[in-house]
């Protein structure tokens, strides 16, 4: 099943469910109850919103081996955990604004997971239960504030720098799972989720024993080698393969 | 004017008003329209919660040239942004848990600025005009998974991390207030917020420029020299002088 969110023609934001290439808009709570409308809406004409509105967005600094040695970081023995702010949510097809005087902005191409119920220090062996789905992620940031504030809220959380989705996909083995990253077609990140230094139920169990995880919050699983700036005019590329490929054009200021 | 949020005696989270030694129970939304009813509750009987939900916690690093000198950081030139998990927000007397195995867990006692409306961009001599008001906070701190993280969302993070409260005060002047924290008693931070690095105006611009500010939002201001260990069966109270003080015992695990 995939999920998402969408702006009808009167700019109400709603939730839908994807069949081929039409989204049918339901009523409700995708996270509580909901049902299908008789409303259906072309995928084509419609805008779509980040696929939800979490109370947090948690990321993991160095995840993939080839990241941690193009960053020149240690291979860490425990997630490093980050927050992204929710202001800088997008969603595909929506553009990514460069800031002006900040330097190079990179893509960090990511898959998310999408947390389906309230969550307090689950143990790694129930952790999937809580899972609502997967979706694509990009961890956009500018580089040179990163290193110089040390501490990432700047130079992760301006606005148009969390693009997500395009749609939450609730069946996909995150272990099977291939992520990309195309630059204006050209392949610049890859890496299998089954690669990550931390598999993703330790991550749940391990970030679920730090903060209390609610249904909408996102865990950005962390990026793979290849990450690289962005120009006004390119178009970034998301692919988690068999979930979905979420685009976002890139524009200055 | 005092506003804060409680639980009624059927733990329904409610907003109020505070007279004196009452809290005048509000109907509506205290960022758009709201109305007081006749339902009074006495305010030593009543469970405070966090005055505000907010969509995001914007922390400043290094914000006190004293507190600069103790953490052996350079005094920065800009501000320095990371964010709390709003799931580590707790109210007036709840208590802190320290959580297990994690060193050394340490107050940090901060105004922090509620923002009353949408900003994006604002201009330093129109930033005052987003508060809604003051109030105090306390950036609890697992100092040595700080340390060993570098990124700051886990020890920072844990759930309880964020006291806040008691109440939001709307009419006091920033820069004339005096910033205490005391630990059983005893004092050990103290500085006016006329110290601070980064003055309020300065501070909602910088961060204005980098994400949108929603009503409710909160902007810890950083805290002073002084910040040291919590042990169990300590109080910990953060007095922001003429707006209130914020009293939180703390718990082993």
């Amino acid at each position: 099943m995939r999920l998402l969110r969408f702006h009808d023609e009167d700019g109400t934001a709603l939730p839908g469910l994807l069949e081929g290439d039409a989204i049918i808009e339901l009523e409700g709570d995708i996270f509580g109850g909901y049902a299908a409308t008789s409303r259906v809406h072309p995928l084509a004409q419609t805008a779509l919103l980040p696929p939800v509105v979490p109370q947090k967005i948690v990321a993991l600094a160095t995840n993939f081996i080839p990241h941690a040695a193009e960053m020149k970081k240690a291979v860490p023995d425990e997630p490093r955990l980050f927050l992204k702010a929710p202001s800088a949510l997008i969603g595909h097809r929506a553009p990514i604004r460069l800031p002006p005087h900040v330097g190079s902005v990179e893509h960090e191409a990511e898959a998310a997971v999408v947390i389906g119920k309230r969550a307090r220090a689950v143990r790694e062996e129930e952790a999937l239960s809580v899972v609502f789905g997967l979706t694509a992620f990009n961890d956009v940031t500018a580089r040179e504030l990163q290193r110089r504030d040390g501490v990432f809220g700047r130079a992760k959380g301006f606005d148009t720098f969390a693009p997500c989705g395009p749609w939450i996909d609730t069946e996909a083995l995150w272990d099977e799972l291939l992520l990309e990253c195309r630059v204006n077609g050209e392949l610049r990140q890859s890496a299998r989720l089954c690669e990550m230094i931390f598999p993703l139920p330790r991550i749940i169990a391990f970030v679920s024993r730090v903060m209390t995880l609610e249904p909408g919050d996102l865990i950005a699983l962390g990026t793979p080698a290849g990450v690289g700036p962005l120009q006004d005019g390119d178009t970034v590329e998301v692919l988690l393969e068999g979930v979905g490929a979420l685009v976002n054009p890139v524009r200055a200021g």
